[in-house]
């Protein structure tokens, strides 16, 4: 068996250096429930958890190499979290974001001194467009999840979330690329050996399932259409993949519908906004049971970014049809 | 002069009984101004400051004397407060509520256990219907403003906010009754003796204003129409006007339009639902130049409980509009 990509104290060393450059993120307990915790990434900076991986890899690298810049590609909030990043090192930033990424993401990542480059979610090549950027400017690639700095430093929200409330016995967190997931899963366990550690997907980009069940990385027949911009992921990432196909007790699945109720549910009941792939976790937990030991489950709200105008579409009509019908 | 109706040990005193029973809410920098520090009490249990007093009247009653139940009335978040006082302390709550009042707030209330009696807003003596079921059940009164113990669990807030920030030189409020800005007075002019503490009104219902400017308390000529549901009051409370009165700085006003936009702002940017009322000191922050001294600003963004519909209506036209210009 082969290590993995990262340890519990890359984590560890990563929290050092984002202490006092990423928020510590409040936890909530639901009101009602005090047996479900949620970590408020969309409270972190740029409205969600990439900050902390990107800041970490970013700051990581050599500063003769980091002075050149760095690259990433995004469906959004790994953009603004580079773009932050690269503001906070004083280093030039740009990212490779699709052309329909929510313009609350792009305009971002725009407002913190980003370049952007957009390319067609459908048929570009976003990988070779960052390869080609990176030549051309000598900048360092950040990818949004396939670096084990990446993925350290997006486990810090989790050994937050285990040390603040030591009596968490499952951890639910969102699945895209599954940097979180791996990042999580990594410290969680050396805090609390055998914790269940569970990924969540959107029902239609569930390719970490698949994988899973196939025993190896599967690939999607299509870019997955889901509410969740974020998590459209057709294949898990190399490194998370080796991680969270040993680390993962299980993976569940959420349909759009149920992700727009926990969008709904953040509102109404914790004051907050959850974008869909962000709300994910949250919609596994309030639609499925899965504290089936009794224990306390912990929670990751993984991002915020929405547009107010998308917002109103996913969660207006049907309100509307609700108030009618009272 | 007389002495205020409470001092600053009757808000540590409060601090002390609520502790490990009100949410201690977080506080966050605005992003891009960390020269502006906002208190979460959209995050406090029942999504309101409301909770702390509340809560630590009722508790304050003597057990004889509690165990008949409580009553009070309330535009809506004094109501749930009220409720989840009773549920705590296992004893009937009953709230007299205006018939338009936000159905978050009214059907939070019932959720809680609350009885529900309604008024109409324009027509109804709710004060005499509050005396009317206090007399008969032998409840007893808790104003949602005009009582020591409500303005003295209020300002635990803003005893958070100044402990969490102790670079914090003007403290900003909503007033409505006027119960939180007496409260958070109190306990910044110990902390902080010199401390600006300014509150905020809706234009339309500047209550207190007018009655600063006239030197005593002044009666709006009509219930004033404004977004801010929990702020139309049309004369302050007695209690809450004896110290803001006289420990008030100044009072600033705010329109429809700006308190709206910093309902949007809080959603972009803070990820976070703020009501109308709950917005109002945030909007003064955000359209006013209040840290005329260059130094740090703590705003209490007090509520979140705004039905999603409404929400919709407000934030939704204008953010139509503007994408469409765009």
């Amino acid at each position: 068996m082969t290590s993995l990509p990262i340890t519990p104290a890359d984590v560890r060393a990563a929290a050092a250096l984002l202490h006092g450059i990423a928020v510590r993120t409040p936890t909530i307990p639901l009101p009602g429930d005090p047996s479900v915790i949620v970590k408020a990434e969309n409270m972190q900076r740029t409205g969600s958890f990439k900050f902390r991986g990107a800041y970490h890899a970013a700051a990581s690298l050599p500063a003769d190499i980091r002075q050149r810049g760095i690259v990433g590609a995004s469906s959004g909030n790994h953009a603004q979290a580079l773009a932050l990043a690269g503001r906070l090192l004083a280093v030039p930033a740009t990212v490779v974001i699709p052309a329909d990424a929510p313009c609350a993401k792009a305009e971002g990542a725009l407002a913190l001194g980003a370049r952007l480059v957009t390319y067609d979610r459908a048929s570009g090549d976003r990988d070779a467009l960052v390869a080609k950027i990176a030549a051309e400017q000598g900048a360092a690639i950040i990818p949004s999840a396939n670096s084990p700095q990446v993925m350290a430093g997006a486990g810090t929200a989790a050994l937050e979330l285990l040390t603040d409330h030591p009596e968490i016995t499952t951890l639910v967190v969102p699945v895209g690329g599954g940097g979180l997931a791996a990042g999580s899963a990594v410290i969680a366990w050396e805090l609390r050996p055998g914790i269940k550690v569970i990924g969540v997907e959107p029902a239609t980009a569930a390719d970490t399932l698949a994988s899973l069940r196939a025993g190896h990385r599967v690939t999607l027949p299509s870019v997955p259409s889901t509410v969740a911009d974020g998590l459209g992921h057709t294949t898990p990432s190399e490194l998370p993949w080796r991680v969270n196909s040993r680390l993962l007790t299980d993976i569940v699945t959420v349909t759009d519908r149920e992700i727009t109720s926990a969008m709904e549910y953040a509102f109404r009941h914790l004051k907050m906004v959850a974008e869909p792939s962000g709300a994910v976790a949250l919609a596994a937990v309030l639609a499925r049971d899965l504290a089936t030991d009794g224990g306390t489950v912990g929670v990751v709200l993984s991002g915020g970014g929405v547009d107010l105008p998308v917002f109103h579409d996913l969660t207006g009509n049907r309100t509307r049809r609700e108030t009618a019908r009272a």
